[in-house]
């Protein structure tokens, strides 16, 4: 385990008292989620960021389960100190709809018949996973996301969130995914499904408790890794090497991928979850960019130059669907060699690019909006008790109109008291720097730094006050506070 | 059936009397190999093109089969007037070792036991291929080919086949296709396999006679075909079209190329030629453009701007360790979004590529070296009879050293009639424009048609007289003679 690990973790779950509705009308009785937490949730429950997995991920994202040999699916960029940095974010993360970790999906016992689901297991899709996590969101008790992120079916997640839920969430970000599934994903898909229908211990999907279509599972695992490499990383990786048993290197790695998986997979959730990736399209066969018109939350895009499995047009059109919305969107491609695979693996590129973009707040993101002040005409004494009973270095001034006039500071009592001076005017700052809420935090933070002050009111377009940014506030965000 | 058409055809067979010795030892009794020919064999038997097919091609390569629905593999380019010109080429085709289309193959009978080879047939590779379709050619009494030309696995046959027998061919054609397969095509031959393997039915390849393993096969089609195509041409084809049992388009395609391909080809047949293909590494891990030192044909590499199986990057390494031996190639890209089955669609840029290269003649591949010539002080009547005698209209005059001193035609015998001009001497060209053996065809043809004569002398380094080309040789060649 590493220094920046969130440590020891444990998959919690949570059941849904009420009946859950499918969008095709559907209910589902006795749903249960898995999730996983990591930070802390603030006061003001502010600081929560959702992820979403992708098709075989689960809600182990970060940290480590007794006994594991690695640890959570995306712990290079969940962590102390990492791009959803743990000593800032309270990171949440639960099992998808239809999976087979812990959340219900068709090897759950239907309790109706008391057997597990199977095929009799509704249709899902994309909508129906977010509906879930919505739901499990609400019963924790959060009402608004930070942040939410993803790759590929995560990134779907991400996109159908922002569409559903538009004013849950300030930012988001989508990863080496797509808002349409293509013909060509839906083709690798079937052809995945198929290996696992085919098997003959499919049984129609009635096969728990009796032997497993490990064959076809394992296979369809063996033709979904060969689409998450690239070419290029494939010759890097296996050439034309052979091992002794004269199979192909890349052979033998397909084989111990496919094997593997089936200890920790239900061919019944890669079904349902495939189908309900090649069902995606949030264009509904229309306009992305209408589809697209209510979100409120800003994005980054994230491609990667490799990824022929979700190619970075698709990440483009994304874009440019966004942008036609004047929804204020960043798009990157990471330069990598691995694929698709790459949003799982491009340590150094993931933590720089979603923390600067994490980091991209506003003034009145952060600033504290609970502010002690003091009218003009006020006494030195009346000042440097405000000061002490709030714990509160800086006081601004305020005209009767709200408009700040000045600012006084303990350091300016100081000096009153050092000079003899009894008058509040005569020491107070009026020559003061302001910011904006809708300024860059950025920004601010370089202003407060060249001008060596460690706190700067804000105020509104009218001049009056509405909160105050402090060097302490910025250096606890952009993480250079943390020892 | 069109105009250009080869017309109806059938498939031959021939059997080979001596065993067949495989390059790992191995020798098999009994080989049959099933072929096409279209077009006539001239004289010389100097026009004769072998076209390789691909994985799962045949010796169909063109015209019709009784009965068919659809011509040969290849149609669009072999035929009267096309690329592959029956008017001028003799063309033919043959079924590759270990398909199930005629020639033996591991659905055959082996003669020594009476039952089908099945997995006792021998691991066969590319090589193995060639040295079978050398055995054909030499038994037709075929000891040169004017060209050899093939796509994919036809590629990888053509490669070999210019490193096996340098001195068989003058034109090389590859197309769509690696001279090293990547582990990215392996890894996708291997999933096709194991879709076969893994088919109850195919009980270790023993299942003729019985149920045969049509899930795996169709399954393994499946696969493939997705590769041949690019994402582009599927969104063209497909987009996110459904059908009225909610399948999309693209998986009903990939069910009824599966289901279609089963009834026409040998599971078996599948494991041992992608096999073959797994194993071809012309580079025999160290060097291309070693093992092309050899190499006496000139090339045509073509590769598919969207074909990501076989990118481009395959062909230029070709090129490149072609061109690293100063061997004469020339590197075209079909601008085509069809993927790697452009190499079977693109008719109108394939067969002007194709009939560009087969038309880049040398003056020696065409002209005639048989020629009526006189000495020096002949009579003008010797001269006349000469030219009545071998219907030749132009006649060199050649010094006592075999060099050409000028030329006499029957205009300017007119001429000499017309004239009352009795002596040779004074009507004999003797500023004349000759040609070399190795000068392009259609260079000779423009200086043929800037000057106006309907001859050039053909003389070697020393001056001597090796040939004539008449122009008339010259249209039939490229055609622009033909009604």
């Amino acid at each position: 385990m590493t220094e920046r690990s969130v440590g020891y973790v444990e998959t919690k779950h949570h059941h849904l008292k009420e009946l859950f509705r499918l969008v095709n009308g559907d209910e589902l009785a006795g749903v249960s989620i898995a999730y996983e937490t990591y930070g802390k949730l603030n006061s003001d429950k502010s600081n929560v960021i959702l992820i979403c997995h992708a098709l075989t991920g689960d809600a182990h994202a970060a940290g480590w389960h007794e006994g594991d040999k690695k640890p959570g699916w995306w712990d290079i960029v969940i962590g102390p100190g990492k791009a959803f940095d743990t000593n800032k974010y309270f990171v949440i993360c639960s099992n998808v709809l239809g999976g087979c970790k812990g959340t219900t999906g068709p090897a759950s016992t239907n309790p109706q018949s008391g057997l597990p689901y199977g095929l009799s297991f509704p249709r899902i899709t994309i909508e129906d996973m977010v509906n879930l996590q919505y739901k499990l969101l609400k019963n924790l008790g959060i009402s608004s996301l930070y942040a939410i992120a993803g790759g590929s079916m995560g990134g779907m997640q991400v996109l159908q969130w922002t569409v559903s839920y538009p004013d849950f969430m300030k930012k988001a970000i989508v990863l080496a995914s797509t808002a349409i599934s293509s013909p060509q994903q839906i083709a690798f898909n079937e052809v995945a499904r198929q290996a696992i229908i085919r098997d003959p211990y499919w049984n129609d999907g009635d096969y728990y408790g009796g032997e497993l279509p490990k064959q076809g599972l394992s296979l369809a695992r063996m033709i979904g890794h060969i689409t998450y490499l690239s070419d290029d990383s494939m010759h890097d990786k296996f050439g034309r090497d052979t091992r002794e048993n004269e199979m192909f290197q890349v052979e033998s790695y397909l084989h111990h991928q496919g094997d593997t998986f089936t200890s920790r997979f239900d061919p019944n959730s890669y079904l349902y979850l495939t189908g309900a990736i090649d069902k995606f399209d949030l264009s509904n066969g229309y306009s992305l960019a209408k589809s697209f018109s209510n979100i409120e939350s800003e994005f980054m895009i994230i491609s990667v130059s490799s990824d022929w499995l979700y190619p970075s047009y698709q990440s483009e059109e994304i874009v440019q669907a966004l942008g036609s919305n004047d929804i204020n969107v960043q798009y990157r491609k990471l330069i990598s060699h691995f694929g698709h695979d790459a949003f799982l693996l491009e340590k150094g590129q993931l933590n720089y690019l979603l923390s600067t973009f994490l980091g991209h707040l506003t003034v009145g993101d952060v600033m504290s909006e609970d502010v002690s002040t003091l009218r003009e005409g006020c006494t030195l004494e009346e000042a440097a008790q405000l000061m002490i009973l709030n714990n509160a270095t800086h006081i601004p001034i305020l005209a009767a109109s709200g408009r700040i006039t000045g600012i006084v500071t303990s350091w300016d009592i100081t000096r009153a008291v050092a000079n003899k001076i009894s008058s509040i005017e005569k020491i107070l700052s009026r020559d003061i720097l302001t910011s904006h809420p809708d300024e860059s935090l950025s920004n601010a933070a370089l202003i407060m730094e060249d001008n060596a002050i460690s706190a700067l009111p804000v105020v509104d377009d009218r001049g009056c006050l509405v909160g105050i940014l402090s060097s302490d506030t910025i250096s606890a965000m952009v993480g250079r506070g943390a020892k």
